[in-house]
């Protein structure tokens, strides 16, 4: 039953999302900076998931809440995710070539750029939630308190400090873990709670929110592990194989393939245990979740 | 009269804003990215002028305001300008070696270190407004409005996108106005901004407000061209000439040095007639303007 919820649900979500960036981010051709656009929109209009922006969509839509209300801040998350991909590409992090099916943005643009553009949508996306539209300033603060908080140094960044220390190391499982929850968990946990403050959720409900985010992101971030083996060109939209080819540390350092899916569905039914506990009842969520684990692309 | 006022103005707030920065950014080394923290205090507990923070202070003292108030807003601005020094002095952008009197960051860390030192102060900057005291959530969200706008595309990116764009070009001095306004003066716009929101200052003192930080902000980098070529090392922290290392039109393409001075004193005369047009008396404001357009370092 849920999965027909879903379908409609991920292809209007998704266009709708997309339009918004679409119009979030125009061109201006006729400014001084107008390429910081271009490449703005080169990264951010891509071909990609939503997954980000979709979770806040549907965690506030268990809370009643319209799709108006959230969609801007749901963009903001999407436009967050897509700098720390632009910095994490480039040539002194990850030195990645392709990402989301194209060259990355650096080897379309001078480095510099790609940097100031990542600068950009980081900086505009807290501009984005400090104009959203149907959201009173406690909601407004509270967002980007969360944003800033996930995205931060006890969060994204910390994981990225964590994965460039890593590199060419051996780590042991809890390392590998704290990165996962801190590069990928962290702004999977932003959705939630994003999710829940739109949707003016009860101060009980946070706390669950949180402990989903960490488990749905681990989660991920194992199923991604495995992908970068499994997974083609064509469904990953990026070479396989880059994290042999980084000496990075993954999942499937300690695990087998089995084992991950396996560690993988115990972290979905931890979340899906914790989901049963919110005040509202959450289908969307509960099959976005499957989807996530389930996945080859 | 007002001279008296700056100097222990000068010597309180900066002692204040140092020991308040300290305290932001906790040395945490037992923390798995500890040496973010290391690499953000590096560069921003250097001996440093302070000058955005104290306009904080000075316009929010206008108004009436304790320095408690406006503190940790006038931090974040420093930790924003401190971001964009790093990202601006990184090999692919100025590939300036020297900053604030030592070595620049990336010549310390290794560079994707330093890019995510400027990531982390950017959002950490946005989580200090939306986590000051003594403001209500209005007061915050317009603050957090108020740097996303200056610190961003249409303000202090956009402008370095300008730089860059300048470099081994030749530009009119409509263009390198632009560049000013952008790079140097939005952040200083935000300064007066700031000081406005956590003072309450009536509508129409930000119309005035905005306009001062303008002219203010490129009669400083006008000034600040000068010193690129008449400046040491030991004033400035940082060896001179770099501009005309790097190609780059200055004021000095288009003035000389005496019509350097005067082209200040007709911005700061302007931004004075402004200061006195604002609902409340600016003494310190006045004084520190005069200071930063007679300065030597």
């Amino acid at each position: 039953m849920t999965d027909q919820l879903l379908e409609p649900f991920l292809d209007i979500g998704k266009e709708t999302i997309d339009e918004r960036l679409n119009t979030l981010l125009p061109s201006s051709p006729d400014l001084p900076y107008g390429p910081l656009f271009d490449a703005a929109r080169y990264s951010l209009l891509s071909s990609a998931k939503r997954l980000r922006p979709l979770l806040v969509l549907a965690t506030a839509a268990s809370y009643g809440v319209s799709m108006e209300s959230a969609l801007d801040p749901a963009c903001a998350l999407e436009i967050v995710h897509t700098y720390s991909l632009i910095h994490d590409d480039l040539p002194s992090m990850d030195d990645d070539d392709f990402r989301r099916g194209k060259p990355t943005l650096h080897k379309i643009y001078p480095e510099a750029h790609a940097i100031l553009t990542g600068d950009y949508l980081l900086t505009y996306a807290f501009e984005i939630l400090a104009k959203a539209p149907h959201l009173s300033d406690t909601q407004k603060i509270q967002l980007v308190r969360s944003l800033a908080t996930h995205a931060g140094a006890h969060g994204m960044v910390g994981g990225q400090v964590i994965d460039l220390a890593s590199e060419n190391k051996e780590i042991d499982w809890k390392t590998l873990e704290l990165m996962h929850h801190y590069k990928t968990g962290s702004l999977l946990i932003a959705c939630l709670e994003f999710g829940g403050i739109i949707g003016s959720a009860p101060a009980a409900d946070f706390a669950l929110l949180k402990s989903i985010g960490r488990n749905i992101g681990i989660a991920f971030q194992i199923i991604d592990d495995t992908l970068d083996v499994t997974g083609t060109l064509e469904q990953m939209g990026k070479p396989s194989g880059s994290d042999i080819a980084h000496k990075k540390s993954t999942a499937l350092s300690f695990l087998n393939l089995e084992q991950c899916q396996t560690h993988a569905q115990e972290l979905l039914d931890a979340a899906l245990s914790d989901l049963r506990s919110l005040s509202q009842p959450t289908p969307l969520l509960a099959s976005l979740f499957h989807r996530l684990v389930d996945r080859n692309c």
